[in-house]
């Protein structure tokens, strides 16, 4: 079989292998669709070299069927459709012991700190797997991972039925965050400074706010009868974004860091104080999270035709890099199956 | 009467004046002790000019007793041992309306927007007045108001009993926020950078450490089995320390700001968004807190004789703030009975 890795410089490579069998404890997947995302794209360009193992085989957004159970797996079939929740937690550090496993402090991200979906048949524990409901396709279940980050995020705001909600930036995490604050009951508006992406968030039918363009202060501030937003999501990265954000926020209001800020960001600490803010960070997922996530894109909530904007062969994956890096693509899918031929 | 004012230029001056009677709904108070705190000094150096009005008799932590009632003030009586909640809000702005009053977006902070506590006698609306307990002497009740603000901050970090927390520096404020996390179940350590400060602060019987000579982090990692400290409360107002501050915090960790930061500080936003931390702004107090607060100053758990440094009469108030400034002293209350002779 052929599968996509990661090789240094910059580069993703097509490389040939023999499917192992699943270990104890393990099964084996067929993997349908692996969904390319900023992550993947960090690894590429060689930010997270120091955790990947070269040739990294990445990828952790997928979706597929159980092709063989190693021993000891109990309660899944061959043939069942499944996507995972990339997560391996050691079970044993303070984190851990305190119930959030999902962050444990010795993290394995299936894909990143171990092998990941861009080969057609993959090995990963049973612990794992996500059930998919029957008729559920799976180019719409490869959204899922996305969709759980957003299910959590909102999550970690604890958005109640009619808040008032601004997600600063208008890519696929702030699209699905947007989407998903939304079905949870809340009013959401959606600033994103691209024309093309603000375009395509308002086709979703959100309001939009442009950053060059409108005074998003005062904007807010007559949209909430001059109180402030109850919850503000940073999903641009922007240093400009964190430090204006909590000028959104009412009394008491959130601000959910979602967005990955590599260096310290200036936050304004007199706002934070002034209007007894909550600064908030949120990362991936519970298995909570997972199962709201595949309720979501089965009862279609989550717009995910219009979020795909293609589906390429495996062989063209690094061509897929290459559009996704240019900021063009929402989401592009592999079809990973296309490389089951040897 | 005398009073003290703050009259511009970093001024303070002694002024004579006609007691007024008590308007309908208000007391008047025989003011007994007047702390003066961080904000006055903030005051006196010119820094909050926009909010105060000339000449301006500030203070806000007070002891006293009732000295006559307004027209329609039921349930107090000349007498009364009493200490005040200076603040007073509109009833109608969205904070208000959401029951954030004690951050009321149009907050009438007693003793900076309007007259304070620095003359003998003192009209305050009755609904700001808090009861004291008999026997509570009227020296430790004037400690009230800032331990009703370490009750809010604690409060505010949802400090659980057995909980570690670490307190960024050991002024008057840290001190109580450290006693006050004590006594609701934590087990504190207080980072201080004076020598003279860290001895006052081991000498209530905390641990110490010393910011420039101890490794913070290694330390807490150590203290906390490699978790991190549940809460760490930065009270220090330094940069530095902000930037620190979540490497001290374990995973789902809170940083309380109770510090003024006047300026926007880098915050260490990977480590927010890779622990889950959460980042809570703290301002002033709600009345349960100064209910606590009464409490905790009336059955001694407060050092307030350690915490008092002197006592100066009114006519030395100027002598007291450049005391205060120089940063020698813990806490100073003005005896402003001794102004009540014209
Ligand atoms: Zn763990
Ligand atoms: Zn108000």
């Amino acid at each position: 079989m052929r599968s996509a890795a990661y090789v240094g410089d910059q580069r993703i490579a097509i490389q040939t292998s023999e499917p192992q069998d699943p270990a104890p404890g393990q099964v084996r997947l067929r993997v349908a669709y692996t969904g390319l995302c900023g992550t993947d794209l960090h690894i590429l360009h060689g930010a997270m070299d120091a955790r990947v193992e070269l040739p990294a085989v990445i990828g952790h957004e997928m979706s597929g069927t159980i092709d063989a159970l190693g021993d000891g797996v109990d309660g899944w079939s061959v043939g069942d459709p499944v996507t995972v929740m990339p997560l391996a937690w050691d079970g044993t550090c303070p984190a851990c012991l305190a119930g959030n496993e999902h962050i444990c402090q010795n993290l394995d991200f299936i894909g990143i700190d171990s092998p990941g979906s861009l080969q057609p048949l993959w090995n990963v524990p049973a612990s794992v797997l996500v059930a998919l409901p029957e008729g559920l396709s799976l180019t719409h279940a490869a959204l899922v991972e996305p969709v759980a980050v957003s299910v959590h995020d909102v999550r970690r705001s604890q958005l109640a039925p009619g808040e008032k909600a601004v997600v600063i930036g208008g890519g696929p995490i702030g699209v699905l965050i947007a989407t998903t604050a939304r079905e949870f009951g809340g009013d959401v508006v959606v600033v994103e400074i691209d024309p093309g992406r603000r375009q395509a968030v308002a086709d979703l039918g959100f309001t939009t706010l442009d950053p060059t363009a409108d005074d998003q202060v005062a904007w807010v501030e007559e949209w909430t009868g001059g109180a402030g937003a109850d919850v503000v999501f940073e999903v641009s990265g922007a240093a400009a974004a964190v430090l204006g954000a909590t000028a959104l926020c009412k009394v008491r209001g959130r601000l959910v860091v979602v967005a990955i800020h590599p260096e310290p960001r200036p936050i304004d600490l007199q706002r934070l104080f002034w209007r007894e803010l909550t600064i908030i960070g949120a990362r991936v997922y519970q298995r909570q999270d997972f199962e709201t996530a595949v309720d979501l894109v089965a009862r279609g909530v989550i717009p995910a035709d219009l979020l795909i904007t293609s589906v390429v062969p495996l062989d063209r994956t690094a061509d897929a890099f290459a559009e996704l890096g240019a900021g063009r693509a929402m989401k592009i899918l592999v079809d990973v199956q296309s490389g089951a031929d040897a």
